[in-house]
């Protein structure tokens, strides 16, 4: 078996074989960009490694053929201290893990050969420089000596040397430098391998080994990736960014990872290798930057920019050398862009004829679209700027200044709003980063670690802000004299760099243009209709607006909960009898009805379904204890009142301690006053009582499995009636005024057709009683949510009377899981998800294994009945991308969820018909 | 169609056409029984006059035919004054129903006819008897007018008279009775039709009509008996008890309906009609008494009595007539009795070879079982009987004296145990006989109406008590010189007659010989195992005698709440650390290690099913309310006394108003310190105060859905530990002592196979440990309760891991209908069946058409798995008999109930087993 390629051998399509990394530079090395020469060991040879714990020969004497090729191809020698032959190595799986070790530069050196080349003045510094890098990056990575102590040395002897940067050290000091290191490995009781051959076998087992790294095998485990892949080992012949003035380094991307406009983006160093940009320890220029200092090395960038780009057909990120005015492009691969550059690009290379729509919209990740709703500051928003930097990754947010990694981790996941403000971020940073609202770091430029995953979560990210200092030991930070201490709240803007003192109000955003464009595909073949749920006339127009198809769930106890409405509301479910109860009904029917003609008339042509009341009616009651406080403070300010009167003098006459309590009292007494107690009223102190007494006997042991729905619908059957008999008037009117409507009437909590059929007789009365008033016909769909078990057994039967389903998978979940969502989500479910019993959180990710076999279930006897049965899902879950496949491929017709998710329903939708 | 039969032309199996009255009668007359000849009108033709609401011609000419049999078989003529023929006139439907006409006598006679024949001085007594009697009767019955109009002005007369008996009152007396009784029915403008022959057709038709009474619809609703089945309508020629001193009417059972005893058991009254009896108005002789008065008519009503009962194969209740020395029998039918006779009859008969087993598993009703489990009266107790009446119906109860029906009834089903006392009942006191716990009478027999009703419920009655006078308007009743108010407690025996003041303590009954008789049948039969719920050693000892074959569910939790436990769950439930959770824990091992040994000690050779820590533990924990009144006591308590100290004087010193206060506070002091707060103990204040921080913690939405079974194992793992700990270190024990014993594991709430997993690691580690230990295997089953939804969705994969499931019917329940049972019951449950939305209530009956679909699916998906699984119900409808039934057919192997419902279970499994 080959164990060893050469970028001439392999080529783009062997990725399993070599990784990514080293497939993308075989394919390269094809097209004839100026790469340079090297080889890739192939992963079932780390696969084999890992099983033996050692190289085996036939792999060393591959080695050694390629490596000769190299000597060949660059006219140097492995090893030779004349004109030696330097190497990198890099890791390459096929599919890119954090955690695995990524370079070691400038193998093939020896403290003789240093010496041997040091000897010509000319490659005196270049050779101690990579000399010295070498020896800390092979310390750091393959031998576990801790990077900080070297940087340390250099910081040490740069500020002897009274000099900022590293290319300005003296030969003479880089010497010494490297003197130091080998104290430090002496300190450590390491050594580095004393041959070049020595020490590439060793940095290549390093790379192997690195397969195990816990967080690599953890990283694996949760996003389902074999244990057996491998990684691929990249070794390639060095070319020098620090050889000279002339030489350099950088990072282009094909097209701007933030916006995703169509220019080269990047950064790039000048004296400089890789790591020095990857660091952030030196602020690059940007890329624009090179067209006057280099407009040569410029112009064959961008040919090369968009040679790799067109070939393989999507944005590249790429990594490049300048050698004494020579251009190396030394890797690429598919570049990280934020979600707007993602929707963008996709969408420019279709009408760039690159990809098709399908491609485009398979490309694009929902999450891409649903950060896209990231909140931007109010425009209409006061506010202060402290300070500016990078704009990073765009997006809005607000939340408490947190220092530490672990703690805003945290404090993120109790569900605090969280920035965490550091110098930079590593690797080791990221749990903070997830959970943080925003990063904001002091230093570091657009592709810096902070930048690079800020962007990939879709985390606002403001870097490079260097006017912030952090005392990380007061916990505070400062930016001149404005002191902000940890816990502050500060506010970033991750599209603009603005770093604002305190909170500013935030707005969810628009959709681009290209958003547009991609979703109006999304919508041409998807077959999923897309709703939203919206019970108000502005939450219908937002809906129409970000492209619903209709509405799923217009929840009709939202309307009764408007300051004008609850007073009548209350009304009607303390009145004693019938007699009562129809009076304040009667008073909220015309109420109802303009709100249902508004939302019907903002919805003319696509479906409105209307749920009929649904939650008990305790919820529009003052709870218990507010009750109990106001009823005390009456009682309490009675007998105070009456004390007063009774003994006036009291007070201050009888004994001088009394006098104590007079503050108090007085303290009481205007509290009460504010509460405009101004005297007690008799009549008030009754009415609370009443209420309190009726709050007591609506309690429930179990809310969410009591007295709502149709239940309540039934015991109290005005409250239907009023419900149906506006959405008739309301729509008759509207039909007289040759609005196209599409009314649904839907009822929850059904458990048994009896219920349905009980309900479906009184609509059928009403209908016949509102058509006959406004003489004309009104087609109304009756319907029920299936959100209890035994509905879902009863489905044959309830679809003799209800024309169409819709799935409530909230409840459904709760019923299902028996989990109550509130008690769970606070108790034991983040225990449950950590420990693996469940993969994810059911209320927002639909469990397919039970609660989506159920469905499958009712829709097989639904639709057995009542084959043309209409079937959707209001529940949360039907925003969510994965449920979303799953309800597409269960027969599900349409799903309905917030406005905000209508975006990512869409493309979901579309996706999941493309890949089914 | 023929409409008429005469009785020598039907049979027994013509129940349909002819009513079961009239085939009995058919039936006797064939078999030579000495019936009065007679003839009955078909049930069709009922449902024709129905509709029609008329007689039809061709009816009256076969009516007329029959009587014309009639008078040739009697030699006597209708209508004629010198040799009269009367005839009664009865209702039989195939079903017999509450609410129908029952009869009217007497029928044939007109003022002339009988002043004719009472021309004859022998004859002069006898006719006006019978005249008033028909004339009181067919007013009632047909003319509506009120029976106590007539009864008023009849005990009028025998006042005047000076006589007690109606049979006393002399034939002039009984013609002023008649004219008296004329002018009634002229005061109500109503008049008998004049002739005989319309007479009997209005009494036809009354009974016709009688079916729709709303009463009767009421009642065939509720049975689910077809509207369209109409009654028979039986004429019989007259035999009359009232002719002379030699006459005399009865009833009489072929055994005993109170105990089942092979022995004649009625009453008589000589020198009346049948009504006199049935009324309760004169207390009639005991049947043995005849034995002395007409020896000879006793040995042939014996003989009779063997014969019917021999031919019918059950037991008879007869009605017959002594005419002038010569013996008629007037009817017959299955005799009611109570439940302990409904079983020794049964088992009886088939010693007899009367009938097989598998007839008597099937007579007997799981009511009747049930029936037999009426609490007795503590032989232990220490109590005075204040009077005694008949023991008409067996068993004890206690309660509070109710003399109103409908008082009663609403008590009753407020859940509050109530007495109804009363003279003697009506049909229309049944609803207050069924919401009470028991019924005392002052007059009636043992075949009086209440007696009768009581037995077929199965209520605890005492009749005939004569000691007893009810002042009705004073609302009491008094005993000589006891005097007992409404709303008294009294207790009330009916297996001894004995009535006594207050409550006086009760006990569980055994089975009798009979009924263990009859379930060791049923065990032979039944497919179905039968194990009980019993959670500690006095249960399993409870269970295994009354036959329960091991125990399905033993609730561990019950063992926490003993006194000597609960103080150390607290000390667990309040540590703050896993190790003080854990030193809490060690305490409890030894003391649930003793009990699990005890239980399985007395269940050897049967399984039983432990199932591990299911309630949330906040039910460990005093309530909130509790806790906070508490904390607020010591508070105050602290304040008062603080006030106390600072002014000691101020109360009695400085204002004279201010004493006022002085005994309140005195009051409260003196509450507190029975309360034993001394002295405000600082220490105790903060203990609570942690306790109710606690509590606040623990404290959820929804208990039902939340933090419970094996989340809180999964939570907090050392409970389950500790616990499987104790299962196997009892179960080591008792091997090593040579018990035979079936321990199970079982585990709550479970609702993913992880969990299940997750558990099953820990008894497997627990189980190596202690097997180690004790240097033995131990075996122990492993299973989970399926209670939760998904658990029935992911069956499938429970199965791999449980080698049973047990359905916890109550939960699921719960969940499959998102009904909390707490709420449902006292909210919405009693409309939902009241208004047929709900024909059961699903926690009483199980719910076959979603809850049961559920089941199936879930045992064809585990069995798949695992076809051996074996499979349990241990909800509280496992001891319910329609739902053991469909338990039986969905292929269940036991249900699990209360121990006293296992012999309920044991019988219905029986039947089921014998009708699938």
């Amino acid at each position: 078996m080959k164990k060893v390629y050469l970028f001439q051998e392999g080529k783009r399509e062997m990725g399993a074989v070599l990784g990514n990394k080293g497939a993308q530079l075989c394919e390269m090395s094809r097209m004839g960009i100026p790469v340079p020469p090297g080889f890739v060991i192939t992963t079932k040879t780390c696969v084999e490694y890992l099983r033996k714990k050692r190289l085996p020969k036939p792999l060393k004497n591959e080695i050694s053929q390629a490596l000769e090729v190299l000597e060949r191809q660059t006219g140097k020698k492995f090893g030779d201290a004349k004109n030696p032959l330097l190497v990198s190595v890099r890791s390459g799986a096929p599919i890119s893990m954090p955690g695995m070790m990524d370079t070691i530069l400038n193998i093939g050196l020896t403290d003789e050969m240093v010496e041997h080349i040091a000897r010509n003045r000319k490659q005196q510094k270049w050779i101690y420089d990579c000399y010295r890098r070498f020896i800390q990056m092979f310390s750091d990575v393959v031998l576990g000596v801790p990077r900080e102590e070297f940087e340390r040395e250099l910081a040490r002897i740069k500020k002897r040397e009274g000099v900022e940067k590293d290319y300005e050290l003296s030969p003479k000091a880089l010497k010494e430098v490297i003197g130091r290191y080998s104290k430090i490995l002496k300190k450590h009781g390491v050594t580095i391998p004393p041959t070049p051959e020595e020490q590439l076998y060793a940095a290549i087992v390093s790379v192997f080994e690195s397969w195990n790294t816990p967080r690599a095998k953890k990283y694996r485990e949760i996003n389902n990736i074999p244990p057996d892949l491998g990684t691929g080992v990249v070794v390639q012949a060095m070319v020098y960014g620090n050889k000279n003035e002339r030489s350099g380094t950088g990072v282009v991307f094909t097209r701007n990872p933030a916006n995703g406009k169509k220019e080269m983006y990047g950064e790039y160093l000048m004296y400089a290798q890789g790591e020095d940009i990857v660091s952030g320890a030196r602020t690059p220029h940007p890329i624009h930057h090179l067209k006057e200092e280099l407009p040569s090395i410029y112009t064959q960038l961008r040919k090369i920019c968009r040679k790799v780009e067109h070939h393989f057909k999507d944005m590249q990120d790429m990594e490049f050398t300048i050698q004494d005015g020579t251009l190396y492009i030394l890797q690429t691969r598919t570049g990280k862009r934020t979600a707007a550059a993602a929707i963008k690009i996709a969408v420019d290379m279709v009408k760039e004829k690159l990809i098709t729509k399908k491609e485009a919209l398979l490309r694009v990740k929902t999450s891409d679209i649903e950060k896209m709703l990231h909140p931007i500051i109010d425009p209409k928003a006061d506010y202060t700027v402290i300070a500016h930097g990078l704009n990073a990754s765009p997006g809005a947010a607000s939340g408490k200044v947190i220092f530490d990694t672990d703690k805003a981790a945290a404090a993120g996941k109790q569900g605090q709003k969280v920035i965490l403000v550091r110098e930079e971020t590593t690797p080791d940073d990221i749990h903070g980063v997830a959970y943080s609202q925003g990063v904001l770091t002091t230093r570091g430029g657009m592709t810096s670690h902070a930048a690079v995953v800020a962007r990939g979560m879709g985390k606002p990210c403001v870097v490079g802000c260097e006017a912030i200092r952090i005392h990380r030991n007061k916990k505070q930070c400062s930016i001149g004299s404005i002191i902000i201490r940890e816990g502050d709240i500060i506010t970033i803007d991750g599209s603009t760099g603005e770093v604002i003192k305190g909170e500013v109000p935030l707005i969810p955003p628009r959709y681009t243009a290209a958003t547009k464009q991609l979703l109006s595909w999304a919508d041409e073949v998807k077959k999923l209709g897309v709703r939203a749920n919206a019970s108000t006339p502005e939450g219908a127009q937002l809906a129409r607006e970000l492209g619903a198809k209709g509405i799923g769930l217009c929840r009709t106890e939202r309307m009764f909960n408007a300051s004008d409405r609850l007073p009548i509301m209350r009304e009607m479910i303390l009145a004693q009898t019938r007699k009562e109860r129809k009076k304040a009904l009667e008073k909220l029917l015309p109420l109802q009805k303009n709100d249902f003609k508004k939302i019907l008339r903002i919805m003319e042509s696509l479906p409105v379904t209307i749920r009929l009341l649904d939650i008990p009616l305790h919820e529009f009651l003052p709870s218990h204890e507010e009750l109990l406080q106001e009823i005390n403070y009456l009682r309490d300010f009675k007998a105070v009142m009456k004390a007063m009167q009774e003994f006036p003098h009291i007070l201050h006459l009888l004994d001088p301690k009394l006098e104590e309590y007079a503050e108090p009292i007085e303290r009481f007494l205007n509290e009460m006053k504010k509460k405009r107690y101004q005297d007690v009223d008799e009549k008030l102190l009754e009415e609370k009582t009443a209420i309190l007494a009726k709050v007591r006997s609506l309690e429930e042991v179990n809310p969410m499995l009591g007295h709502r729905g149709v239940r309540l619908g039934i015991t109290y059957p005005e409250i239907y009636e009023m419900q149906i008999r506006a959405i008739y008037e309301a729509s008759a009117e509207l039909i007289k005024e040759g609005v196209d409507i599409h009314p649904e009437i839907m009822v929850p909590q059904v458990c048994t057709a009896q219920e349905l059929k009980w309900v479906f007789r009184r609509v059928r009365k009403i209908a016949r009683e509102v058509e006959h008033k406004y003489g004309i016909k009104i087609p109304i769909k009756f319907g029920t949510m299936i959100e209890v078990v035994r509905a879902c057994m009863r489905a044959g039967k309830l679809a003799e009377v209800a024309e169409f389903f819709s799935f409530g998978t909230n409840d459904l979940s709760q019923a299902t899981f028996s989990f109550s969502r509130e008690d769970a989500e606070n108790k034991f479910l983040p225990l449950y998800t950590k420990r693996g019993i469940l993969q994810d959180n059911p209320f927002a990710i639909l469990d397919q294994k039970g609660v989506g076999r159920l469905m499958m279930i009712t829709i097989e006897w639904g639709r057995k009945t009542r084959p043309d049965l209409k079937i959707g899902v209001c529940g949360e879950q039907g925003g969510e991308p994965s449920s979303i496949h799953f309800c597409h491929k269960i027969g599900i017709d349409y799903v309905s969820c917030s406005p905000f998710r209508v975006a990512v329903a869409r493309l979901a939708a579309a996706q999941a018909a493309l890949e089914n």
